[in-house]
């Protein structure tokens, strides 16, 4: 069977701290400003408690992990505005810290760790075959789940890199999600209209051709990419840290889809950083019932909308935390 | 006349250094990583560029202004959950770095400075009286150039704080914008629905007392309140020293209202940090033609929503001076 380590990890997952949340919902009816001001990201900072299991939750390590890799599809046929090559560029100038989520980063105060799964070694070609063979999605799964075991942070950005991977997230949009498999299918990066018909086409090639298979690990590895299953697998991994994570675009959120089509409570410590100018990340999230943080049409991929997002979660924290109650204010 | 001084100032208004624009429109065009991807966030970095005056825009030293003052009508008929007296409270919480815009500017790197322009000074009773004397009216303009005169930042959060305060800037909105008086109308900090009844027939009663008045200047003197004068002031004396401004909820976006009704250039330096949960406020930001970098729900004021956009106004610069062109990159 694929992936027993992932499936194990996926079938039993822990729940947060139910009294650290509680805890952080009754402090923040009762802070120094009207009842209910921060509306959401009192929400935001109960949901960090509950993961981070404590009543006084704090963004102090934020850290990304972004997975890059290559793919067959994107290869074989023109799917992105951009060559295939340009995903090593893009991952040389992560680690020489001069990439744009690395800029972002700064600002948030976290670290950023770049990971290759599969640059340079497409994934096969997913018209016509399945894009990892069982050994390499397994391989994957493990470095995922290494890279999450030797992070030593508070918060947990998920990113990814690789040139055409739109193309896969919208054929598991398409196969999970269902309706019409075009509407799943956007611009990325830029792609010009004749681009565009090549990569719907490309979609509906390799939705039509994993047509029968319903396991949703199956249709990941199927369709998916490295990236992308390092994605998922290192959303699970967070989940048994108690780590709370915040997804990034359309990429990521595709990936992890198939975790909660096995296990609905899969992705309950998961927020999402942004909605994308991707039409199909919307969508996604309204299905996955997800409300982003940011909603400014970046389609960069990277982390970086998830990054963005960061310094919100972090005054979410702060906004319960490091503000008085009434009681303490007028007790003093 | 009203004010002169204001008047003055806001009758010729510095325009912004267009060639620094245009620089980083060119450099973001050409950056490591897909055209446009970062979308508005580039363009933000394009806007604080020109009104820094410079193609390599930052925000190392963002600062919070936050003016206090209380309301003769909220002190004579309930229009808020809270009483009056709370203003003071918010104000030495300020005082003492423990308000929520205090702990969201550790993070984002900012400092902040609270001006008290009327606490325990309330302003007329807008639905008999003006709010303000010709003599006050002038005293906090001048307070609030002052303020604006020794600020050493490269970017400007306006924030208020002020039991009451939405009352007079329904009021404001209504006079100005038009339409439908309730619709400007909303719940505030959370006043109950006797409590909106009764904001609404004051917001009506003082926009027909003060039929007849056109000009905007002597609306905001006839319908403010103290901190919201200083709020427009402020504006207007950043526009003059060329520092790009964050503007907050719905009181800061009424507040200035009048200015780019007396001059349609008035708020060009100046973006728009949150859209707030008061249903005005959306209409106002369509009024005005301004995007809101964060849609939250938050209904705080105090400064705090456009304090939560500041490191997303840092992250667009970076963006654009950290991240190497393709050209620097591979001529590297």
């Amino acid at each position: 069977m694929l992936s027993p380590h992932l499936r194990e990890r996926l079938a039993v997952l822990p729940d947060n701290d139910a009294a650290a949340v509680e805890a952080v919902h009754d402090r923040a009816a009762n802070l120094l400003r009207p009842s209910g001001a921060l509306a959401w990201l009192d929400e935001i900072a109960a949901w960090v408690a509950g993961w981070q299991r404590t009543a006084t939750p704090a963004v102090d390590r934020p850290a990304a992990l972004i997975f890059a890799g290559d793919h067959g599809v994107a290869a074989a046929t023109k799917v992105s505005a951009y060559p295939t090559g340009i995903t090593q560029a893009l991952f040389d100038a992560y680690l020489e810290g001069r990439s744009t989520i690395a800029a972002f980063a700064k600002i948030a105060g976290a670290s950023v760790s770049a990971i290759d799964v599969g640059i340079g070694r497409p994934t096969g070609d997913i018209r016509h075959e399945p894009a990892l063979t069982d050994e390499r999605f397994d391989e994957i799964v493990e470095i995922a789940f290494q890279a999450v075991a030797e992070l030593d942070c508070d918060l947990l950005v998920l990113g990814e890199i690789g040139i055409g991977n739109t193309t896969p997230s919208a054929a598991i949009a398409a196969a999970l999600a269902g309706g019409e498999t075009a509407a799943w299918v956007g611009r990325g990066t830029g792609v010009d209209d004749d681009g565009l018909a090549r990569k719907r086409a490309a979609v509906q090639e390799s939705v039509r051709r994993i047509a029968g298979i319903i396991d949703p690990i199956e249709i990941l590895r199927e369709l998916g990419g490295s990236e992308l299953v390092a994605v998922a697998a290192a959303t699970v991994a967070a989940r048994h840290r108690s780590i709370p994570v915040v997804l990034d675009g359309y990429v990521v959120t595709s990936a992890v889809l198939p975790l909660v089509m096995v296990n609905p409570a899969a992705l309950d410590h998961c927020t999402v950083g942004h909605c994308s100018a991707e039409p199909g990340h919307r969508k996604l999230l309204e299905r996955l019932g997800k409300r982003p943080l940011l909603d400014l049409d970046m389609r960069l991929g990277e982390g970086s909308g998830a990054m963005a997002a960061v310094p919100l979660v972090a005054m979410a924290c702060a906004g319960v935390t490091e503000v008085p109650t009434y009681d303490e204010w007028f007790g003093r």
